[in-house]
């Protein structure tokens, strides 16, 4: 798990600075969107690429994708799952091969026409999503039902364009996982359509804090290609429906459009049954829309990069060593107790700043310790989401 | 860490059926080449994509990919690094500001004219590298000394494209990881770029089991735009060298062409001091290709998605309940002792067949158990290495 390191601390604080001290953040009741916006640039989670529609996710927002990474991921690999990795680029041709995939894709594709200097035979797209090229693959790899279930995932990056973007939640280009199984039969099939909506369920409501509704797309919304497609949606601050997390049943269209069949135990040829299922960096804008107030962030505990941010509070005259000592004692527990501290004693910022630093950051819980404190045994404890 | 499933695992027993039962492997002395080749195929390491110079990373190739990984991203954690991601997507101007880096990447590049159903005003390149990237954003986020150092990581795919390509050695596209570091002294520059090459001696030598000769390129042989690229060189069964690593100080040229700039401590305006290194799939391909013998692959154990298989032989008449339950009871062992294990007990196949799969695969320890073995209380053990 990622922890800011002291050159983040030092660089954040200076942007910080520049911002007065003070989250500087549009009030969330007045204008939701710029909020948010204010949110991701002064909390520092990403900054704009310089193509139309990119964003670059910085250290404390790639932190939460790194959490978000590890627990899919350990998700995945104990229901059957394995990682692998397939090409970025796909012939155009590939994505022309099933109709109303080609219909939901082909306005946001991102097209290279050169390579090494050349204009290229056939151009080729930066995947949008895989399925086309994975049945390419799938089509040489299964034969026979022994092959069957085969259940691969991966992490990568997609482009699709986009007109209307904002930062983790509609970006040109974004990261995710794309899972891509085949079985043998159309219940297997939906059962792990439906198992995998349940990993994304409890992801959502364990780590990230967000309770989501649960359920089937209308045929009009459904993924370009699919015979169903479930979804979670989260509902954000401005009460706006957010889709987050969604997998598709996808039948046998990929498999009769790419030929993607198996012999069975009878000795006969069949289309395999399709599954594929994705979470992306949209997540991440959930996590940020969702929970937060005027003064920033509000990360959930299970996802937050600084779980405990302890602040100790020196005065001119008093026992500095004491204050210093108790704080570190307690920051070392609470490590010991596998739960993710820091300690923020830069002196040359008041406290007050120091506290709206990491509330403007998310940090669950402040542990503010001066030297009365030290003195009397206690400490103050301070919630975030309080 | 990843482990095999039982549906790769039947997977990967029909492929090798297809082959004989035997490896298929060309032989080593006779045509190394070929042999490496195989060794990918057979292994099941990765395939080749639709497009020239692609490659599919499978599961047991991809497993190598997260060891590595693991490691390095704790290392440069530990080391101060944070993990960020920028957009894949670059102006093509940005590589032309550079005046080496871009005569040593243009003739690789893919270049994307077309989005969303339009030409694009300015074409867009897929990083072949993102130090200029990097600086666009760096000479934004780095105003004074206290912004320094800065720190940063990526794991990502990149595109150069090449005429000669070799599965994991030389792809159109691959995996790495790309450090990127902004520093106020060209000593702390220079510390980082031979700390950095520490760590891929490191993983070299303890984890892909890989003497490494560390050293500085040529000028000519230099990233270009670097003041002087370190790099550690693998020996490959062959007899050829492998650059399996690279780390750059970059001095102040892409600073001064990108203006990343800020104000030391006497308030005067200075250029940073950069550095970026990488480490690629090409590394996995330099641990297939200086291990491994006639009969395939042989992995370092420290790397191995499986570190000891477990071959129960059973057979008629004998107490097959006893056989099972004791190889059961050592692979438990095994696990609780932090060790990665897999029982094959599929008594379709013989148990040379079984054996040959595993040697192909490179998994370094075998631990075969029949009826006597239990009534004796032993049981034989075949390193993979031996």
């Amino acid at each position: 798990m990622w922890l800011p390191t002291e050159s983040d601390l030092v660089q954040n604080r200076l942007a910080f600075a520049m911002v007065g001290g003070k989250a500087g953040v549009t009030p969330k009741s007045e204008d939701f969107s710029r909020w948010f916006l204010d949110v991701v640039k002064f909390g520092e989670l990403a900054d704009y690429g310089p193509v139309r529609g990119t964003m670059v996710i910085r250290p404390w927002g790639y932190a939460l994708w790194e959490a978000l990474q590890q627990y899919l991921d350990q998700r995945f690999k104990e229901t059957g799952h394995s990682n692998a990795y397939f090409p970025m680029l796909i012939p155009r041709s590939f994505v022309d091969k099933e109709a109303s995939h080609v219909e939901g894709f082909a306005p946001e594709l991102a097209i290279v026409t050169q390579g090494g200097g050349k204009e290229l035979e056939e151009p080729l797209v930066i995947r949008p999503t895989s399925e086309t090229i994975v049945n390419h693959m799938f089509s040489q790899w299964i034969q026979g039902y022994r092959d069957l279930p085969l259940m691969l995932n991966q992490w990568a990056n997609v482009v699709r364009w986009e007109l209307r973007t904002r930062p983790f939640l509609r970006t040109s280009e974004f990261l995710w996982q794309e899972g891509h199984c085949a079985f043998a039969t159309a219940e297997e099939a939906e059962q792990e359509a439906r198992n995998m909506l349940g990993i994304y369920c409890d992801f959502s409501t364990q780590m990230a804090a967000i309770p989501v509704v649960a359920g089937r797309k209308s045929a009009a919304e459904s993924f370009a290609g699919a015979v169903s497609t479930y979804t979670i949606e989260a509902m954000m601050s401005d009460r706006r429906a957010l889709q987050a997390g969604t997998s598709h049943n996808l039948g046998q269209n990929f498999a009769k459009a790419f030929d993607t069949t198996f012999l069975n135990q009878n000795g006969e040829r069949q289309y395999v049954h399709q599954v594929s299922f994705g979470m992306s960096t949209r997540m991440i804008g959930g996590v940020i829309g969702v929970h937060g107030d005027d003064n920033g962030l509000q990360l959930p505990p299970q996802m937050a990069p600084v779980q405990i941010i302890f602040i100790p509070i020196l005065k001119k005259g008093s026992d500095e060593a004491a204050v210093i000592g108790a704080v570190d004692r307690l920051a070392a527990a609470a490590k010991a107790a596998g739960i993710r501290t820091k300690v923020d004693a830069d002196q040359s910022k008041s406290p007050g700043f120091r506290f709206n630093y990491w509330e403007l950051k998310g940090v669950p819980l402040r542990v503010e310790l001066g030297p009365r404190d030290v003195e009397q045994g206690l400490c103050i404890l301070a919630r975030r989401d309080r």
